[in-house]
């Protein structure tokens, strides 16, 4: 004996969190992965990555001929899928993720929701369609105090489409949805931005063309360009997300396009702002 | 603003901490390693999991169509296999032994050495044999400190058999070696007493023998049962390796049966126990 314990912990900057949600088109072009990590390992404050899939696991699954199964155009995820995305999503993506970053100084650690009880989720109930291993996230699922600790010990947290129900089984949940929890839960401790990176420039006026970016919209410009249809279809769960999260405490949520994640470096408007109505 | 940044830290339970390796044995067979984990969740003191591969890292490679490639009948690890090894090591493996820990409330996180950088190595140079993706450890590759910090914020870690050059590339090191040379890192900080875990009792007089096992050796007795070759030529680099930790601040080393684990718990003795001379 006659050792103390020291407890090393690294003073946060400031109070700011930026959770960031990257999708497959990111993560399945190497070049673009590693300048958007030069981006985000650049952004000064508290940060947290959520990386989504790509068509690794697509590609294995094929290769082990696993058949994707879908019941009514919706994808399940039975038993051999959550094997393949145990294996690409928790380990081929996530550790070479976690890997780049460490290469450009940022301390990163790869995560499932079940690393640190971090995300606990309970297994979708089946109804008309058994989703198979699905975990849905509720108001309890995350604890941001535990989250915390981590990332004032000097660690990034870098979170993959997994999660967990405590009872030790793994479950599949949706990395958008990931995001958006961990915005909410971690908003009681810092002021937190949630930012979904994606192959376009924003939310636009017109799908096909990327000079029709809407650079902000708050809640009464959203009822606005709802009731007058501007917003297409496609991107109406996304927002009605974003501003179900910014109601429940995020500050604001941007989405825009990963190569323009450098600009907020520089405090210059990227992509849509998301924000309260003043 | 205005929010003041709480660090949780959890007080750690004394200064012992026991570094345990599992190996394939264990792992292969789900209830063998269900049992062990329990044992493992039982045991007092700061822990720290290590576990090797098993048979689904060769099954996975086999129905991808990768060959083992071997050159002077040493294993050798391709590009196609390190990604094989990152997706059932680093995800597959270490997730639902992480999703298991949790079950039973020890709050484990799953690592590679890239994770936290917590284990930097250097890919082996190619002199005769080029061994691919296969990163050696040094006495700089591993910061005990920065491990402290996340053991202190009550993790509990465990790692998987793959670490980092530092530069982006995942490696692959072999799980005896870094269990090894955590806990000689470690013994700076704790009391560290090193376990490895197999399918034998423990070193045994007579291979074929469990009930010929040698309860205690120390470095005297170490030399008097190799000049009487009691010992047989497959434990010498484990005993060698063994001695070494000791000699380098590991307090005892035990090579013993995942099954006998619990007898710790009791201080019970178990397995062969590797000390210094009195």
């Amino acid at each position: 004996m006659g050792k103390i314990n020291t407890v090393s912990t690294k003073v946060s900057t400031g109070n700011t969190l930026y959770v960031i949600k990257i999708g497959g088109n990111v993560i399945d072009n190497s070049e673009n992965l590693y300048n958007f990590l030069k981006d985000f390992t650049a952004l000064a404050g508290n940060k947290i990555l959520v990386h989504g899939g790509g068509k690794v696991a697509t590609q294995l699954s094929e290769k082990l001929g696993i058949e994707a199964k879908l019941v009514d155009g919706r994808r399940i995820t039975d038993i051999e899928t959550l094997r393949v995305v145990t294996m690409v999503y928790g380990g081929l993506i996530n550790k070479n993720i976690v890997a780049q970053l460490q290469r450009l100084g940022n301390n990163a650690i790869g995560l499932t929701g079940a690393d640190g009880d971090f995300i606990r989720t309970k297994k979708r109930p089946v109804k008309t369609i058994d989703y198979g291993f699905v975990g849905d996230i509720d108001e309890n699922s995350i604890n941001p105090e535990r989250l915390q600790t981590l990332i004032n010990a000097g660690f990034t947290p870098v979170f993959c489409a997994l999660t967990h129900d405590g009872e030790g089984q793994l479950l599949n949940t949706n990395a958008d949805t990931i995001a958006s929890a961990l915005a909410v839960a971690l908003s009681k401790l810092y002021d937190t931005t949630l930012i979904y990176c994606f192959e376009k420039k924003g939310v636009l006026k017109d799908i096909n063309d990327e000079d029709s970016l809407i650079s902000d919209i708050n809640p009464q410009r959203y009822e606005e360009l709802k009731s007058q249809q501007i917003i297409h279809s496609g991107m109406l769960p996304k927002l009605d997300n974003a501003f179900n999260a910014i109601s429940c405490g995020v500050k604001a949520v941007i989405i825009g396009h990963s190569d323009d994640l450098e600009k907020l470096k520089h405090n210059k408007p990227f992509g849509t702002l998301l924000s309260k109505s003043k």
